[in-house]
């Protein structure tokens, strides 16, 4: 038995060869090696890791399992930036169409929200009629004409991966390095990029909380994008403390129009034009950072980015409206405020939960089958290190029933906490890690 | 998902409770937990073991999720043996009725051959008619009758065991000390025995080949048995070279019936003495060992030893003429003796090499639902150290065909080495290991 050699082979230190790999998964996506095995494999791997050779061959064989994007023909760069997920991260929405309209191809595929982080998937469904299950036919299509495809992984793409993903999820052997570095490598590598830009988030909200765990992925994903052809840069951002206000489906979508528009909080603007220097440098058309970030600029005070936004929202079936009246988004049918219970400075927004607190209220999913009601969430004003009065509003709780308020009024009083001074956070973007190394960022 | 976290506990070197063993079990056993959760589970605890008490509560759990042999109201002790298993190795067959015929029970449930080791039903089924699927009902009537009876592992017995076994063997995750310890004890305590001899094998054909893993087992299932009030001993013997001389099922019931008979090996008569000595006296019917041998002794040359195997066979439903005339057995068609092809010492009999041609004949499985040629196999007459010289009969090779010789001699000649000097086989008995410690045998 193939498969049951391998695991040995790994459980003992051993490596396995790519065209091992290659046989390997293309009958794990033909159902041929039974999930137990490869959960064995994937806790083997858990402790004495893949590496580097093993990890691009994995890559290569989870892609080579389904079908991939045909861009080649595209004289426009292709380029997508993939986040490891937070609490608030709305960045691709206002990421996709803001480096789209200058010229770069966006053909974003995403994820659906599993446990205390959203999904760009369940963000974008607020959005009345919009449809992210394109075929790929048609996801071709729209980003030759639009220059953008906001879709879901679909069942022709990496299908080996997919399966791999579910069952790592059940059996807890989703935080391996080469195991996440592979797994999102394959499904960008179908996207057909020229380039990918990388937000690894660090904090007690973030996947992999730890700065360490955190360097490790960027570099793994570096060096795997390198033996493909397709340059990545990462920089490390906090997730100590949600990103922007907005916490919850229809207010993200809601808070990613205000920052289409010119008006979207500091700290997701920062992160979204770094993110997107970076992505227009790699695509070529902008000579360097600082003329990216003035490109950017532009393209929001001259309305251009909102405009391409609404034209994906369009094409994908959605009610373009909601870029001028973002009340055709589903609306919560209660909210509350809440306040501060004493005077002091705020030393701690507890990302997960607020997380927590959006799957309560039946925002997020606990289980893949479960709806999601796009209509509740968080939006939380105070930030680290405010100085707040008791009484003054912290944030307010957006919820279907009285019910749902008091679950998110006690979210909030397990995640904000008021103290008579407080730690600094995290910097908002703490490094920028390339092929050529480490750089603290200014 | 209570398994997920389970796993995710063990994976980071923490600690499963009693009352979560015994719930994670009975819901595998009740088909309510996936196997490739306890594939995962069964990898973490590879990596990172089971304490003491982990492995008792696991022991439990596996016992109590199915029936046990209810042997309470005899008078008499219940004493079996296990062996970790090996090439040649037909202990049981002969100490199982010599014991019995001493006034102590043997309630001795064995496996079949998978791999290189052959299995004591397999061997028993060479005997035509014998049975060795008896229900509990029976088994139990039977020892209360004649003290012994020779069974498989019931669809009863632990099964959540028999199903964690079978995917430890497709997921590389058999190798686990505590995993060991665990799935022989439950099943040996189903049996209601008052203690255990365990005869652990070490060197090249052993499943355990390092002393010191031997040693770690030994020590684990001692500590076992003490929490359970059974106790266990251990003695560890030599598997470098096969144990008798025959190899193969048929073959080895008429060595058995030979060794009943007073006329046995010396090397498989000195340990069915040391490990019958064991049981005697755990058993309350020899004061020491040199008591209990000396009444083994008696008993074999007496004919009540193989008297009581010939009750047993006929209980069980088997032909009780073997015992005077074994070629009743299954007999190969074919046979040829394989020869010395230079002077010199015998250096090596490898035992894995025996054991694989015994396979490759058809006399033992590959996969659980292969048939069995009980008639193959060998009759290695050379041991290690042995001064031989070219032409000289080391092996005779029994098959079914022509093609099944050329097999068998392919075997013989990777097995057996002759060389200018041989280094000393290792000692057939070198440990006791008992509660009170481990101690070098004399």
């Amino acid at each position: 038995m193939l498969a049951r050699a391998l695991i040995e082979r790994k459980r003992d230190g051993g490596r396995i060869t790519p065209a091992e790999w290659r046989s390997l998964m293309s009958r794990y996506a033909a159902d041929e090696v039974p999930d137990y095995q490869m959960a064995a494999l994937a806790m083997a791997i858990y402790f004495n890791g893949l590496d580097r050779a093993e990890t691009v061959a994995l890559t290569d064989a989870m892609l080579h399992s389904g079908a991939m994007l045909d861009l080649e023909h595209l004289t426009m760069a292709r380029v997508d930036k993939h986040s490891t997920g937070g609490v608030g991260d709305k960045v691709s929405l206002v990421l996709a169409p803001l480096v789209a309209s200058l010229g770069v191809a966006v053909p974003m595929m995403s994820g659906r929200g599993l446990g205390h982080t959203g999904g760009t998937l369940d963000k974008l469904e607020s959005i009345p009629g919009f449809r992210t299950d394109l075929t790929l036919a048609r996801a071709t299509e729209q980003i030759e004409r639009l220059g953008c495809a906001l879709i879901g992984q679909t069942r022709e793409i990496a299908p080996a991966d997919r399966r791999l993903y579910a069952l790592r999820d059940a059996t807890a052997t989703v935080e391996s390095i080469p195991l996440i570095a592979a797994s999102i490598m394959s499904k960008k590598l179908a996207e057909g990029l020229t380039a990918l830009v990388l937000d690894v988030k660090r904090g007690s909200g973030a996947f992999l909380p730890d700065l360490d765990r955190g360097l490790a992925l960027a570099r793994t994903m570096i060096e795997l994008g390198a033996d493909h052809g397709c340059p990545v840069v990462t920089l490390l951002t906090a997730m100590d403390r949600p990103l922007g206000r907005a916490c919850g489906n229809t207010l993200e979508v809601e808070e990613s129009i205000m920052a289409l528009r010119g008006d979207g909080p500091p700290d997701l603007m920062a992160v979204t034009y770094a993110l997107g220097a970076e992505m227009l440098v790699l695509g070529g058309v902008a000579a360097n950072r600082d003329d990216a970030r003035r490109r950017m600029e532009v393209a929001i005070s001259s309305g251009k980015a909102a405009a391409k936004f609404q034209q994906i929202i369009e094409a994908q079936g959605g009610d373009p409206r909601v870029l001028d009246d973002p009340s055709l988004l589903p609306q919560a049918a209660e909210c509350e405020l809440y306040l501060a219970v004493q005077d002091g400075v705020v030393a701690q927004v507890e990302p997960r939960a607020i997380g927590r607190g959006i799957t309560a209220l039946g925002g997020q999913r606990t289980k893949v089958e479960d709806g999601v009601d796009h209509s509740v969430g968080f939006v939380v004003t105070a930030r680290p290190g405010d100085v707040v009065r008791a009484g003054e509003p912290l944030a307010t709780v957006f919820a279907r029933d009285r019910d749902g308020i008091a679950l998110g009024l006690a979210a909030l009083r397990e995640s904000l906490r008021i103290a008579e001074e407080a730690d600094p956070p995290l910097p908002l973007i703490s490094h920028r890690v390339t092929e050529a190394g480490v750089e603290l960022w200014e």
